[in-house]
């Protein structure tokens, strides 16, 4: 038996006091997002998460979906508390009011889908994919593609899907060998197998809206010969009514070690006609590129994941750490005995988890700020300064957070002992769930090759620049906080110092031999990351420092996010900054050895 | 389909050059420990359950242990398998020759085990948890006890179990309730439930030993009122044949995130009647120091779960990296692709796991090693010497290895990317066998405080001032060995210096309060185990080195050898030496708020 609560306090203590919302409400376009707004918002979509979705996230482990007459069967009560987020309008909140969306900023869209993933991480995959659907249709899809699909990906009542992976061709999109042929009426039709393919089937809606990518006669080869096609599982009549079946087979379903109640399908497209009908999306060989805007806010979802299972995952370990009474404090009388929230060792791994969560809540946030700065900031070079900031955290929002995702619901495991190895404690669902993130949309050694090799060097380096920048202008303000932010100042400066000289080699050397920069790649990103964490929670600690002073009545609570930043800095910041010397050790120790001489 | 090759090569070189057979041989008992003897038993081990045991890894996994009828059904074949173990004499090898035994080194038999859990880590717990009972009733035993049990349990006719845990008492051991009452006849009998039983029923044998914790009359609370034992499941006659059930119930199986073949059980004793019959072993009052006799193999024997499943993880990601053909190397021509070993993050993934699994399998060995030093050498000073280095280096097999056993059989995932999380590719089930070791026979917490409080002060210190000794004492050799071995000798000697001045603080501070030492157990731990793994592979490559002067033709091998020493001393070093900031930070930060105000 599970529990969870939305996190509202520490949401809105990110919210007001990190990001702040009156920046959002500055926004053109955001004018309504105002505290109250915001306060409904998170208070009642938690409230339908945590009673509708969070009940039935063990059934749908234990039940898994099914293929089942070729028809994918979703656990009981999926379908139900889907439509009960669509009924209630949260699924359309991300998107402009003109298609009937709720035009809520990412950074608040960004709060209710940590949550969403909190309660049930599989069922919330669905409009996780949707939402990359549309992303692509609004930026590139014809009007006519808008008119008829978006509408109805938007409110939910139908969703989509994002069909790349073929069996010879997964991070090596490229490979892909999906056919589309022309039809003499504009559309096309499409031929191919797609593998790992998430609720490519299901029976939450009546459509299923797949976007395909696949090659067009006489394309290059590679990358450059890719298009997307929008490819309906009904066919849509004129009138919006749907239409016969499209030719999409599900194949089977992947046996999963976690995320089971997602369906994850091989699709079949067209293999009993001349093809699935498909229609272009954008231009020809566009493909690739219209795929990134399809993932890119897939990979903050992904590492939203990591949050919200940490979350969760903290919360069950920190009660069942004050419910389970188990052997006697040190140093006290022989028949004393404590609640295990007593022990160091125990605290330790709280506050490990605590600090985590709420530094990768702080990251993923502002990664989802500075997508709302890109989009709706009226000046186009501040829109361009935040589009490069998005485009960096992004990487490390979705890799850091999800491998920190798996560490933190281990780590629950950990605290319940014996028990949390046994599938009825709920520690091992949300441990086998959380280890799918550092896998799809793109492994996080893909986001760390695509960090260092694109994101780090876009704008000139603007964008990591002015982070490292940041980082060291609440220098100051460390120093006139007092003794308690003594350490944290110090191990933060060399963080940070470190994270200058592991970026200025990377672009020293991975300029003369790009192998040089991927083979540090990996733990440059975890460096990124933990010294990101550790700069967000610093600079909680002075907005907390701030309140007091103030004369804030949440005393506790602003002093434990002084601790909190100040147990991250000593406890987890110095292996990040131990990780310049992986960084810069260079490829020459990993390519050592031949691959022929590496057995044992 | 997984694959597994016993890592032969590798064991003969930890063996011959980093322990020194002869070493072993010199020993009085162990005249016959030759080079060709022990060739022969890891070859036909090696082959024996590569062949029986390995098969049935993964259907044990799908298929379970049930529960039918009161009885525990294994999966198909395990008992087959077992027995083929039994019959080649295998479960018996550890023993003295005076009951039957092989009385082989426990070097040797730890280089068997760690093979043993690779093929098949569920089934490999049965004969673990017989030599707990066997430890036990060797040393406490009396010569009745013996001649009763002892055989049969040594040739795994028997099984035997540990029933220490209880729903209230895990951890703290003390608080069982369990009770013992004399009978007339000098016999006890057996009253409570124990939970957590690993093979406490199965279908393997015809009869099952339980070594049980109970409390007589009158006893003192805690763990000063504890006694030890015997609670055969069938009454054994005066004939030696069995007899009546003991009242031994077996009440429901748990269902668990991994080793799922390996039935856990909740056991019930003399629920029906006056209690289970019980033979005390030994004294009254002295379960306790019994327990950790029985418990000391096995925190061994759990480290080298770590190992195994770090190994068959490796094997595995790295056959798949040669064979699955993905992408362009960096800066290779546009259509190049190349197995995905070429590229640099993959290949880092696979140094790690490599050099990972080399450090673990040398500190077993040499933990193996000193617990044959302590018992068979000649010096009583000499024995007491390795007694306590045995003592010292057993917390951090255990808790170290299976550490990075989770996190090598995490990386065999991410090697494989998508098909990593299928069940079908073997790999999930590798992580999720994987992630018990680090929770029981005392959780690695635990471990870590076992390691601070008691084995650091133990004789003085004397066993962690020889290991700090001895890594310095390698320096003139790496210093003389070339510019390969520069970084290595920077890097360790930064290690060694960080754990001497970690040890010291925890000297110094644990005296005056011992919650500030507890407070950096954990992360001392990792320390130790990161700076000795880098320690052994150093002089690894030392004597690798002098192997190539000498002209050895394994000159690959060899040079892998060194390479794989600077590799993890360049990327994984770093981030023990690091660990001397966490260690010392105290105990402030964790304790500093409040568990009412922990919540988000």
């Amino acid at each position: 038996m599970t529990v969870y609560a939305p996190p509202l306090k520490d949401l809105r203590f990110v919210l007001h006091n990190l990001i702040g919302l009156d920046r959002l409400a500055a926004l053109p376009g955001f004018e309504h997002v105002e505290a109250d707004l915001v306060d409904a918002v998170l208070d009642e979509a938690g409230k339908l998460l945590t009673d509708v979705w969070f009940p039935l996230n063990r059934t749908g482990d234990i039940e898994g979906s099914q293929l089942r007459d070729g028809t994918v069967v979703t656990p009981a009560g999926f379908k139900d508390a889907y439509e009960q987020m669509v009924q209630a309008g949260w699924l359309g909140i991300p998107f402009p009011t003109e298609y009937g969306g709720g035009n809520m900023p990412a950074t608040i869209v960004t709060a209710v889908t940590e949550m969403a993933n909190a309660t049930n991480p599989s069922l919330a995959m669905a409009p996780a994919l949707s939402q990359g659907a549309l992303d692509a249709l609004l930026e590139h899809g014809s009007e006519e593609l808008k008119e008829i699909y978006v509408r109805r990906l938007m409110t939910g009542e139908w969703t989509g899907t994002m069909c790349l992976t073929e069996p010879q061709a997964g991070s090596d999109v490229g490979a892909l060998t999906t056919k589309a042929l022309p039809a003499d009426d504009g559309s096309w039709r499409i031929q191919g197998t797609k593998i790992f393919i998430s609720f490519g089937d299901h029976d939450l809606t009546e459509n299923i809206i797949h976007l395909v990518l696949a090659r067009t006669p006489d394309s290059p080869p590679g990358t450059k010969g890719i298009s997307l096609f929008v490819v309906p599982k009904y066919l849509v009549e004129d009138d919006g009514s749907l239409g016969e079946s499209n030719d999409v087979k599900t194949v089977s379903l992947e046996h999963k070690m976690g995320i089971k109640a997602s369906p994850t399908a091989v699709l079949s497209f067209g293999e009993e006609g001349e093809g699935s009908v498909g229609y272009l999306v954008g231009e020809e060989r566009m493909g690739m590129r219209y795929m990134f805007t399809m993932m890119n806010n897939a990979r903050l979802a992904v590492g939203l994941s990591g949050v919200a299972l940490g979350e969760i995952a903290y919360q069950n370990a920190l009660a069942y750490s004050q419910e389970r009474v188990q052997s006697r404090p040190i140093g006290a009388p022989e028949d004393a005995v404590t609640p295990i929230i007593g022990h160091a060792d125990v605290r330790r791994m709280l506050m490990t988890m605590k600090a985590q969560v709420e530094a990768m809540r702080a990251l993923t946030l502002e990664n989802a700020f500075a997508l709302d700065m890109a989009r709706n900031h009226p000046d186009e070079e501040t829109r361009e300064q935040y589009r490069l900031y998005a485009d960096l955290l992004t990487p490390v929002s979705k890799a850091w957070a999800t491998d920190l995702g798996i560490e933190v619901t281990s780590m629950a495991i950990q605290v319940y002992g014996g028990l949390g190895y046994i599938e009825e404690s709920g520690m091992p669902q949300f441990y086998r769930d959380a280890r799918i993130g550092a896998i799809y949309e793109g492994t996080n050694g893909i986001q760390a090759l695509d960090l260092i090799g694109r994101k780090l060097p876009a704008g000139g380096g603007a964008a990591i620049m002015g982070m490292v920048g940041n980082m060291k202008a609440i220098d100051g303000e460390l120093a006139a906080a007092g003794d308690r932010f003594n350490s944290m100042r110090t191990l933060l400066a060399d963080g940070v110092a470190a994270l200058e000289q592991a970026t200025g080699w990377l672009a020293m050397n991975g300029m003369q031999d790009p192998n040089q920069a991927a083979a540090g790649a990996t733990p440059y990103l975890r460096m990124l990351g933990t010294v990101a964490g550790a700069y967000f929670l610093a600079k909680s600690a002075l907005a907390a420092s701030k309140l007091l002073e103030e004369g804030s009545p949440d005393k506790e609570f602003l002093e434990a996010k002084i601790d909190t930043a100040r147990f991250y800095a000593e406890q987890l910041l110095p292996l990040g900054t131990a990780l310049l010397g992986p960084v810069t050790a260079g490829k020459e120790t990993l390519f050592a050895i031949d691959p022929d001489q590496m057995g044992h």
